[in-house]
């Protein structure tokens, strides 16, 4: 059985995401970051840098496995079941960098414009403006490569739509206004957030963990 | 032969450090981004992130494979050659979440606070208080990781340890000032700057592009 610690943000959605599409069984184990509890004695002790998500894997061979980083959690529960990313090839290597184009790139410059303009009640309009036109660049780069292929990583739906979808939903719904006119006319984004968002799969996921 | 598209920055090194502890042959391709050469079409046709490092491996099989992300692209390395990353295992999963830390924390958090309290003419006292902060407590846990084990992935040097030693050392050089007293204290990871900062592949990597 695999332990997911994790909240009802996009990082942790990630996970639960995988988990579902993958069939795989687990249990949640809700982290209240606006409580504080990421930086419990419990918690700390399998994932020392305090962010969620985390998992530990009770029956990986060798014994209990413990992994932070979605990133990381993504490839591991891959490469588990052979599913969700390719096993060589240039489809897996298309994944893996827009799996961690998401990870360097739309996730910390999403993460910060959602700061910066959105729960900061002091404003820094230097920082505003950079990660406005930093988010907006991204989501020009992913527009592009979503009129060339039908996902991220090529023909194939994997770990890489995973770990962006969830932000991506973020940036048409919290993070809307600071985004301003960065989203129109990013129609491929649009179609692939209805196609992703429609799986059964990512929908019990993003119910993850019960509110 | 691998073609490596870089320039002199911490996200660069990563990839021909990569390159010559592994012993592959490659030409380097220098991308002033001084001087926007990373906008221009044929560097946009292998990278159309706009950012360096990127590769082209032209003897990959199947024919030519284009990759961009630092992260992405150690891990093919790595897995091309069967070397710097378990194929299979706890230390493989560790290494690749050190990795992920490195590609969507340390890097970027760091990158932030060279932007904010150095390059920047401008300055916004919140956000160099946030990166200040967040680049601290990061290198808090990497200090704690390496007291406990000697490389980040456990008994062996990894991609995790190249992907962090680049960005590790502008941490105690060009954002020495920036960081204040975070550094202080932090004997592990200036034991481990040594150690791996040692090794002739890192020197040999460290110096490419040539100025
Ligand atoms: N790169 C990490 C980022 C994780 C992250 O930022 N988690 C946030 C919630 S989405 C968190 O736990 N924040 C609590 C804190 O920083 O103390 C990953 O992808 O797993
Ligand atoms: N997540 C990317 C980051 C790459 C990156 O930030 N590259 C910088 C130089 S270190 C760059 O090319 N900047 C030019 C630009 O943004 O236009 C990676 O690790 O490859």
């Amino acid at each position: 059985m695999i332990r997911l610690y994790t909240w009802s943000t996009p990082n942790g959605r990630k996970v639960s995401i995988a988990l579902e599409e993958l069939g795989l069984p687990y249990s949640v184990h809700p982290v209240n970051i606006g409580k504080d509890e990421q930086f419990s004695p419990e918690f700390l002790a399998i994932d020392p840098n305090n962010k969620i998500p985390a998992i530990v894997d009770d029956a990986a061979p060798g014994g209990p496995l413990s992994i932070f980083e979605s990133g990381a959690i993504l490839t591991y529960l891959a490469e588990k079941t052979g599913k969700l990313l390719a096993p060589s090839g240039p489809e897996r290597y298309a994944a893996l960098q827009w799996l961690h184009w998401q990870m360097g790139g739309l996730g910390p410059m999403l993460g910060q414009l959602g700061f910066f303009a959105v729960r900061s009640p002091e404003k820094a309009p230097l920082a505003i403006e950079r990660f406005t036109t930093e988010s907006g660049r991204l989501l020009g780069v992913m527009e592009a490569r979503l009129r060339a292929a039908p996902y991220l990583g090529g023909e194939d739906y994997s770990i890489a739509d995973i770990a962006c979808y969830a932000w991506t939903l973020a940036a048409t719904t919290f993070l809307e206004e600071a985004l301003g006119d960065k989203l129109d006319g990013k129609e491929a984004i649009h179609a692939w957030l209805d196609k992703v968002g429609a799986r059964p799969g990512v929908q019990r996921g993003m119910a993850v963990p019960k509110s």
